[in-house]
């Protein structure tokens, strides 16, 4: 795709970019792109959750869900993201409201306690690292820095973590204890792990006897095209691979039914949900059930699931198709940028050329557009090429999205046609 | 009291507990007095919650609580308990559905994350203690056993722990970092704290400058007469003495509300709150926010928890009743047994002659009255004179209290009995 203006004088390009953006900082703009949360209208669709469960208080085994009681959560909610999660009904656990809990306490508890094939507690062993792909998550990256864990970054492919990197980092170094892995529609570049890489990762030998994947599949029904992506069974290649125990699954409904209100989940090997159970059972004497028997009321089944899901789509796609559209239509042809079109998920990342993520961020915001912190996508903040983007089109309506889309690409070629006139000068 | 039995000859009142056992293990019982769990009935009196909050999803100040955020918990939330927990509620937060939770998250926080006024994570600490005052609540105990922190026995008075040991301890020993306290209607004798034992409690120098007193106000709210007995403000007491950071302060509606589907609470001082908030932002984008409105909307405001907690007081006091009026019944005079007669809270405890309770505690399974284990009340389940049983009335039905108690007293007599008898031959 190319436009008029890429193929002016690289003057007219800036001095067309300066009015642009004059004309927008004098739009006083307020508008946030900054986290990956659902909008008003997405929330609206699980409306019948508040009211519910209604008189009931009995789950299908008889048990009473406001009492006391069953560390694993509800049965039924389990076996209700069984299939979703690729995890087998009795090593899932159904608890709280968040899974990024689950995530710290799991690496709580394999710092205080020992894990299945450990040789002793992290916190006594002098250094641990965990293998971080990027551009990945930033909370998953706080919780590493949080506990003194050192991240190591792997560069993504099309297919997922780079694979040569990660077998080779995994074989040297027993200090590389994990890797963060968002294995569909991955946070921020929606990648999908291919079934090679999935397969690698459960076959790879490890320096560490307790090297765990932290497969944090938070998108696993999160699907924008009528393709519904699958990824290949880690819990089995594991298992298949003699590494039963290497894998932690984590899911959630935060953005199915209710972000501050979902219900989280963990999935493992028979070993580690019981050393994970054994650790909770001291922490907890058992997760809200209530809110578990209102999913499985509201959602009922997987077919349930699959409609809700599909009405969530419909949120939002049109979403998507906007970034796409003014993406291409204001930077298309520029060489400026390139941007992602992901199949699910929440995020599109936008690459702008190296050096210009920051100022592209910070010339966004004096506009009044607040965009995710360029190098979030990074360990320690550090993206070295500051290139990368997060864009979170989910929460803002249509034209609120618009306006800020817009405005983030008028940015893109203030700072980016400023890079090339300075590199002429 | 006296009772005929009791002034009969040893060997006929041996005779008769024996006659009274077997008949007790004929009856076929399978009655469980272990833990302080509501009944049905409490439970139903928060029918309403499930259906609330209907259809709204508003918090007072505009928060959509259905979506991401909000980690202090609602303010309208905080309000509400304020009072009831005597913390100002800029330091009080509103959590999750367990203040266990909460205890343990606050012990991995310290063990992993400097606490204001400490020199070091504790965990790089070549020793942590904490003083259990005995008897004391089992969950507190295996939070310390789970983390490897030592733990050293403090008696009990009639008006909480013995201040004078506790004084000792602390000063002397750098590695006493805590202190578990229920400091109302405490667990499981019922004892509430003297204005005096507080104030020693906030004042005492300590040889650990991060020294802290876990304060699980477990019952604050939940009186079993017309007194309402009321503590004195630990917080306050604290940071009069010039140790604003000394005290967390746990609580909930676990026993309010729906006991697997409440809200905790923790306060504390502004620095500690703080402390605690930074590690929280790394774990979870906030608690239930939804369960919180829920909350507000069925107990509305301080006259409401007090209503509905007198429609508790309803349900339990009958039951506390039963105990006391077999217990007066059969063991009165028998010179066998001690048993408290707490003005809330949720335990009776039952004090039998040195050496017995293990035995009474075997011989009500085998007739089939689960009570929880002797010597959970204290450290390590080491109760050394194996003297304390505790009694837990709240959740069997009147008839079954009654069998259940009887049986009790039944197995107390028996053992005993046997006891002096030996000690006789």
């Amino acid at each position: 795709m190319t436009t008029e203006l890429s193929a002016a004088p690289l003057s007219e390009l800036l001095d067309q970019a300066r009015r642009d953006y004059k004309d927008l900082a004098g739009r006083g703009l307020a508008l946030d792109l900054t986290r990956g949360k659902p909008a008003p209208e997405q929330l609206d669709l699980s409306e019948d959750l508040l009211s519910l469960p209604g008189g009931r208080h009995t789950a299908a085994d008889g048990t009473d869900v406001r009492n006391y009681g069953g560390l694993q959560g509800l049965p039924e909610m389990r076996a209700l993201f069984s299939d979703v999660l690729q995890v087998p009904v009795p090593q899932l656990l159904a608890a709280g409201n968040s899974s990024l809990e689950l995530m710290h306490d799991s690496l709580v508890h394999a710092l205080l306690s020992v894990l299945p094939g450990a040789e002793s507690r992290w916190v006594d062993q002098e250094r641990i690292a965990f293998l971080c792909p990027v551009p990945g998550y930033d909370r998953h990256f706080a919780l590493c820095e949080r506990f003194g864990i050192d991240m190591i970054q792997v560069p993504m492919t099309a297919d997922g973590p780079d694979m040569d990197t990660v077998e080779r980092l995994v074989a040297e170094d027993p200090a590389v204890k994990g890797i963060w892995c968002v294995p569909k529609y991955s946070n921020p570049d929606g990648v999908v792990y291919s079934d090679e890489t999935v397969r690698r990762l459960a076959a790879m030998p490890t320096a560490a006897p307790d090297f765990r994947i932290f497969w944090d599949n938070a998108y696993a029904a999160h699907h924008l095209t009528d393709e519904q992506v699958e990824i290949a069974d880690l819990l089995t290649a594991c298992e298949a691979s003699g590494h039963a125990d290497r894998a932690f699954v984590f899911g959630s409904t935060s953005k199915i039914t209710a972000a501050g209100a979902g219900v989280a989940f963990f999935g493992s090997s028979p070993a580690n949900v019981s050393w994970l159970l054994a650790n909770n059972s001291k922490r907890s004497i058992g997760p809200d059930k209530i809110n578990q028997l209102r999913h499985v009321l509201f959602l009922r089944d997987a077919d349930g699931v699959r409609a809700h899901m599909e009405r969530q789509r419909a949120v939002l796609e049109p979403k998507f198709a906007v970034v796409a559209r003014i993406l291409d239509a204001e930077l298309g042809g520029t060489g400026l940028a390139g941007w992602t079109s992901p199949k699910g998920g929440y995020f599109v990342t936008l690459t702008v050329p190296d050096g210009c993520a920051k100022e592209v961020v910070r010339r966004a915001a004096e506009a009044g557009i607040v965009l995710t912190p360029a190098g979030a996508t990074h360990p320690y903040g550090d993206d070295a090429r500051d290139a990368v983007i997060r864009v979170a089109p989910s929460y803002p309506g249509l034209a609120e999205l618009e306006a800020a889309i817009h405005g983030l690409a008028v940015c893109v070629r203030l700072v980016g046609y400023e890079q090339r006139a300075a590199a002429q000068n």
